[in-house]
């Protein structure tokens, strides 16, 4: 299906569920799938840095695109990342998803290279010359070390090149001249603006970004899809007081031990516990060489969702 | 061929020469490797980051290992990098170069992942555990993020993990407690300390490092055989002399422009650029995205082989 | 005067105008006081970053302090900056100010030193053990090459050691872990969160934040005042209008070429060169080492201001 | 005295002895300059970082540099740290460290300040205006998150600028750069470079330094001053070997738990642990905030000593 222009509203990055043995649990993915949709979400983002892209062989990548893309049909747009170091090899990830069914796909700055803004312009617009799919802009300076800049994005918007951005920035200043710009640059048209903080998406709507892409969406869809639809009503008091209740929620990404394991192991370790505890995936498992929760580490997070109401 | 315990001497991480549509240029390849060997180096690097592995496709990647093994055969040892994010997608690389010929294999920490050095170990132990081939640890932090520690080094060198260690780190007094390490440290035996440093090759054999592997070898591999065999007799004043030629050879990387490119274009396009001049390769083409050279500024890097004598 | 508890509303951090040969200039500094004061501020803070404070020496800080102060009397709130690179230092900057006059001081966490969350809250308590008045906290990651977590700025809240912060790290989800614990931490009363941001002012009142310390108020101090009564009165929109307006008025930071100058070059010159073009003060100097702008780049900076109504 | 050009040898930044409430413990620091002096050193930097000059008020700086010059008069170079954010506030440190006797000041580039490297020259050039004794320039990018470029600091040493450089950047092959630029650079006569390295005098001297700057050397000022010699002399081999003794006794900065403090506490802590352990020093105790060492970590400090056969 086409991509809306813009795309709006809930768009959460899919975990992909693995089995105790590291493969992708299919019935997993299909329940999350379910689970998500069912709540209400706008679109599926799969083979973002929530759903453990960097950590998935090619071929299991391939199978999440295709589970998720049969089972989803036309219902919603799905948008599939292409998460590599540079233009070749992005482009080999762009081929595989679109023939696996993604209608977008959204790709990082490079990365592992040292680079320059020209270069990263040159990156995307090579992208976009082979995508038979819309592109999105992915933002995650703590993954790749750079940070795109507004002038860059709405250039790159201008010129049809990009169709929206995804923000993981935390910068919410940079993300408002996006915005903003999205409206007043000459020749934008359509573009989307994506926050991917699960903290401020009330802010980040309310100064009028388009939608939200939060990894806690995997664990509380519906709260994130009342948020929006609160902020689309103009309830900004209600709006805030649901997203402060998630930011309780998403404090589980901080039970994990950091004298035992990385951020990113605690993070998606508290994801995939928590839609474990909820019933939702069959196996809490993630990707080698992260360290995965210990037992206590995983009460607390039942705690959280015991907070939160959702257990 | 199984790989020397410890390997010494120069190894090249050998450049990827492509063709005007950025093809792996076969002949150019089989060209570059003849150039290395007749000069006397001691091993062969491929698919590192002056390979310009993380902008080949894994169709190319294999391409270059295959080509270089048929060409090479047994005559020196081949190493191969299996540069990717994390340990699936490194376990992927590893099957495919050991499968094409590699006699080694050379990997980086994690990286996009924000990890832990809990995580860095795992990493290399599970490679270790599914290679058929020895593990060299990669230690590169201006493109990986994070620097391997000295500790975390010897343990695993001690544990049979590791079998020698690419530092192209520049911190010579970590890279020291290294290659000491490897003499002292317990359980460590035949353990291979390679400096990946153009500038300091001489100081590092000096304080016991067994070998060198600087991208600029490939345009100049005479010189860095000259240095090694300077070292091992003893002659440090004209090895201290070999290097500062060297050094200023290595000026050629500064001469792409800062405001227009990334400093890994300017070096990688310089390293071609001089092998072009220098008749080994057909093409001077780097991988998308890098911006390439300017003619005014493929002239000054052949004033910059002129004065080192190599035009 | 005693400083509110909390303290509310916008609170410029005030330009330090200079003579062409890099005094104070103490007539232009009343003018400027006066400028902010008729705007309806709700406080001042000097010897801030904007305040060039890391250029300043002792003997013009004094000047600094003591003529605000003076010519101030006990109409507003006066907080002053104590920016040094660790705690003994400070704490010579904190008995100079006081004896000035400040009703609070604001204090970073130590530079320059490598530090540790445990020294930084051990500064943070010697601090507020010696100093007569109330301490912010001011997070400038930007300089000060460290974050405070919002778990140890409330856990010094609640002990009573911290009277408010000044935030401007940019991360917005971070700060809203400090405004919605500061309501919610046992123990915590009356303290005052503060945001340093020009752009998101806005976002920053309605999720809660007592007020705001932006730069730009120097130029444009209606307007956030403007800002601060809309949001207090629930007008959402008009506020994001105004907070608009001014987001195009910041593009004047901009405008100093990146090639010539540091970004705080160009950002300070804006702000002065634009209080000179609105009469405010009598030259637009900034202090040494700083690149000044070009002519052409004042002239842009009038274009801003034209655009914002403010010439 | 005049600085000799030049200045070679051993030149300890040496550590300021504090008294239990963190004053300046002037026989200690006496009694500091005499074990140094007695082993041979060629000069004397007070007020760097391992003298804690951060930590250091102005009272007390002004103190070490006259309690030092009182005690050594002419016998030996005197070197001042004037470590300060920005010219302005490093102009008034140089004028008091010259007041009290300083021989050459040494100076880092603007820190907290985001800087350019064009300010960055600014600022040299206009401490050397107003210096009436010889500017060194100090790299240490750990503390300055600037790294001064060789072409700067050749730049600068050709116009008169720069006397020389202490270099604690850890990059062996951009101080090399110095050191051959030293010789090679049109205009460059008598400029002194300086490694601030512990772990690689041997190297720094092998490739032609003229000294060093070592930390360390306040505990085994004997060993520096050997592989200086045994350098000298051209006896790589017993200059290594003292050089590794020397690694190994460095090992004492790791005593401190990383969990509980910051490195520079454990190194620091370290250092005044062992020249009390020495009975050089009357009080361990660093400056606040810095935690201290505990008793179990001070006993470890000293079997560092009793390996190194120091105790």
């Amino acid at each position: 299906m086409p991509i809306p222009a813009p795309l709006t509203g809930v768009v959460p990055p899919v975990c992909t569920p693995l089995t105790p043995d590291r493969e992708v649990d299919v019935p997993s993915l299909i329940n999350l799938v379910d689970h998500l949709v069912d709540a209400g979400v706008d679109g599926l983002f799969v083979l973002g840095s929530s759903s453990e892209a960097a950590y998935l062989t090619d071929a299991q990548r391939r199978l999440v695109v295709e589970t998720v893309k049969a089972h989803l049909g036309g219902r919603l747009p799905l948008l599939a990342g292409v998460i590599d170091m540079t233009t070749p090899r992005v482009l080999d990830h762009v081929a595989s998803v679109t023939a696996a069914g993604a209608d977008a796909v959204v790709a990082t700055a490079p990365f592992y290279a040292r680079t320059h803004p020209a270069e990263i312009a040159r990156h995307y617009r090579l992208i976009a010359a082979r995508s038979s799919v819309p592109v999105f802009a992915y933002d995650l300076p703590v993954s790749v070390h750079t940070k795109l800049g507004a002038e860059l994005v709405l250039e790159l918007a201008a010129d049809g090149v990009l169709a929206g951005l995804k923000d993981s920035s935390g910068d919410l200043g940079g993300f408002r001249a996006v915005v903003t710009g999205a409206r007043t640059h000459p020749g934008v048209t359509g573009f989307s603006v994506l926050t991917g903080s699960e903290l401020v998406v009330d802010s980040a709507l309310a100064l009028g970004a388009d939608g939200a892409v939060p990894g806690l969406a995997n664990v509380d869809p519906h709260g994130y899809v009342r948020i929006d639809r609160l902020c689309r009503e103009g309830d900004w008091e209600r709006a805030r007081a649901e997203q402060e209740r998630l930011c309780v929620l998403f404090g589980m990404v901080g039970v994990g031990d950091p004298g035992r394991m990385g951020s990113g192991s605690a993070a998606l370790g508290a994801f995939k516990a928590a839609l474990y505890l909820r019933g939702v995936i069959s196996c809490p498992a993630t990707a080698e060489p992260q360290v995965p929760l210990s037992e206590g580490e995983v009460e607390r997070v039942g705690k959280y969702l015991a907070t939160a109401g959702l257990l």
